[in-house]
């Protein structure tokens, strides 16, 4: 839990702590457990600026094609989420059930009140690739949701929870500025997590007053440096979306650089919290590699070790086997210098100018926290990549069922 | 077990079923579990033509760099394997350590009658990485070995055996062409299995007159239709390597096309050897990408999908999980039709224009083979990449134990 000279960040509130926001939770049914599985974030203003990103992935799923769309505008009222269901490669079927989920929002919330088009709703799902949605259960839930929106604590809560798959804790925090400014989170995603521009679903909300353009720098600026920098597993989820409303409702307008640093700051902990709750989680992972050529020489380099399944079963096995990370940074299609690269667990050096160091198989890795460094030898810059262990829970949890 | 009209493959004989070579394999010491570590194949000629191919690894072992600076010539006499220890990010007493193996088997094989250079051996060396060589007693199992050279089938089979690691059992194959000249081969391969250009360790042999030209060429176009198409768990090594030794023996010079064929006929055999004793392996999977815009997005696309551990893990519980092999293949550079995309299991088709087929979930995955088919829709070319699944088995035998 981090905390600036300028602001406090707790992780008991959500997307409700900022002025302006309401939200709720419920089991709709479309789980078959009968758990939560469809959220709501609902922003009354006086602002609707919004900024989104999405996956990379070249499948989209239709509530991602939906909310590419509406994001157009730059402005939102309201995000229906669902579990249960990702709602992905459905085809055109897929694209008119987010269209008409929207639709159900939008006069769900108009008969409650405030008048809303489905042009101005943001639709999220996640859970298992391929299949429909059972609309006979999401509709009636979106039409019940409307009337279970609070602000406060339990109506954020309540909608983080709603949104979780295999994940254990719901994953929120909201952040307080100094000058009376807000910035709240939800977030969920315990597999396929190597977001490519966003992490599975994420709502950020504010009550700053910014413009489209100001929430979209400061959205970009933050996912590039957190959840870009999160790999678990080296799978991009079909869903990834990372959401940002501004309800204005504070009065306050933050400068860019304040509320670039507020809105990083969000991510980098709820990032965090997706990474200690990833599937099959044991060691929570930092891979850092420095002296390359370029940032972006460094990110590949980093990723490519935090992808390798013989890395990550030895860290699953507290090994400090650096012969494995010096292989597996060799394939990296990056400049290094295989007679000076140098790496250390946790700070104690195990490779020295490409040879082992004293004492290198006896460092003590039995710790849940891992800091894996790497210096390419070749240049001056750093970067680094958040990942976990290869544990047999991992494979258990996605072998065992479809998900 | 492939066999042509032109030839005859069998697996009970190795490197020294060509006419000209003998081979032997022993126990050295090296391996603290006291099994076979130490393994020579010896060319007797008439001729001693030659040709590799090595890691791509940025990161290369010190016998990868001896062996690689010998070849260059295009003419071995010998090659010496060990197992129990890659001597690889040893720096430059590990280089030492690779020549001074070089020049002790040519001193044992002059003395033994057969005058030798250093520059006439190849050095080949498989195991943990980061340690030295116990030189003590792999020069004295130097010396012995050269005694123990034998032909037929007991010396290659010896062979095979001791360049064992987490193999389960030794791989070789001998072809036996109609023409009355042969090719051998054995290799050893477990984990760390993503060949860039070739195996962790693997020794062909042929009685063929050839020259170092025509071997070479032979070789490479077999590795990079074998070798290079088999991945495991993404991994290269910094150890792999592939030789091509040709003792003219039979007296038969077959033509360039014919040398080819036998030559990927042995690496392909080799190459199934590796995939069924891969570590942890409970399936046999091939992932063919068709409908692709050029073979090398197919084979981009098939790897990409070969290393997920979605659908790794998913293979490993039998499940037909397509949306896992969409989403895989979504985050490949290379061009597809999202809404034309088709994936199949074993011929039966689970993915139809994008979206799920009727009866997908009910496909039958429990057998050990598999077979996944992706049709990009965009193109006309095709490759495919054979792999295993990512199982309980894999994360044991990596985690428990430094390898």
């Amino acid at each position: 839990m981090a905390s600036g000279a300028q602001w406090h960040l707790v992780r008991s509130q959500g997307v409700t702590a900022p002025a302006g926001f309401r939200a709720a939770g419920l089991a709709a049914g479309i789980k078959v457990s009968g758990r939560a599985d469809l959220a709501l974030v609902f922003n009354e203003g006086p602002d609707h600026g919004a900024a989104g990103v999405f996956t990379t992935n070249k499948i989209k799923a239709a509530p991602v094609l939906w909310s590419q769309q509406v994001l157009s505008t730059g402005h939102l009222r309201a995000v229906v989420l669902n579990s249960g269901g990702a709602n992905a490669c459905t085809g055109s079927p897929g694209f008119v059930d987010a269209h008409q989920t929207a639709e159900e929002v939008a006069a769900a919330l108009s008969n409650w009140g405030t008048e809303t088009g489905a042009v101005e709703v943001a639709v999220c799902s996640t859970g298992l690739i391929g299949d429909r949605l059972p609309m006979d259960k999401l509709l009636p839930g979106v039409r019940e949701i409307v009337h279970e929106l609070a602000g406060g604590i339990s109506g954020g809560t309540d909608a983080a929870h709603a949104i979780m798959t295999t994940d254990t804790v719901p994953k929120q925090a909201a952040l307080h500025h100094k000058d009376k400014w807000n910035v709240g989170g939800m977030a969920k995603g315990a597999g396929m997590l190597a977001p490519a521009l966003a992490t599975m679903l994420c709502v950020l909300t504010t009550d700053a007053v910014a413009t489209a353009e100001q929430l979209d720098a400061a959205l970009r600026k933050a996912t590039r440096m957190t959840f870009d920098r999160l790999d678990v597993d080296g799978a991009t989820s079909t869903n990834d979306t990372v959401l940002l409303l501004a309800s204005g409702a504070s009065e306050v307008a933050p400068t860019q650089d304040e509320l670039d640093a507020a809105v990083l700051a969000m991510c980098d902990d709820l990032a965090d919290q997706l990474m200690a709750d990833a599937e099959g989680v044991t060691k929570r992972v930092r891979v850092t590699v420095g002296g390359a050529a370029s940032e972006a020489e460094a990110l590949v380099a980093a990723r490519t070790v935090a992808r390798d399944s013989l890395v990550k079963t030895a860290l699953f096995g507290s090994d400090p086997n650096w012969g494995r990370v010096l292989a597996a940074v060799g394939i990296a299609p990056v400049m290094l210098d295989p007679e000076r690269i140098a790496v250390s667990f946790n700070g104690s050096p195990v490779c020295i100018d490409g040879a082992g160091a004293p004492g290198a198989r006896d460092v003590d890795l039995s710790g849940m926290d891992i800091h894996l460094e790497i210096d390419l030898a070749v240049g001056t810059s750093a970067a680094s990549i958040r990942t976990t262990d290869l544990s047999h829970a991992y494979v258990e949890e996605n072998s065992a069922y479809s998900s």
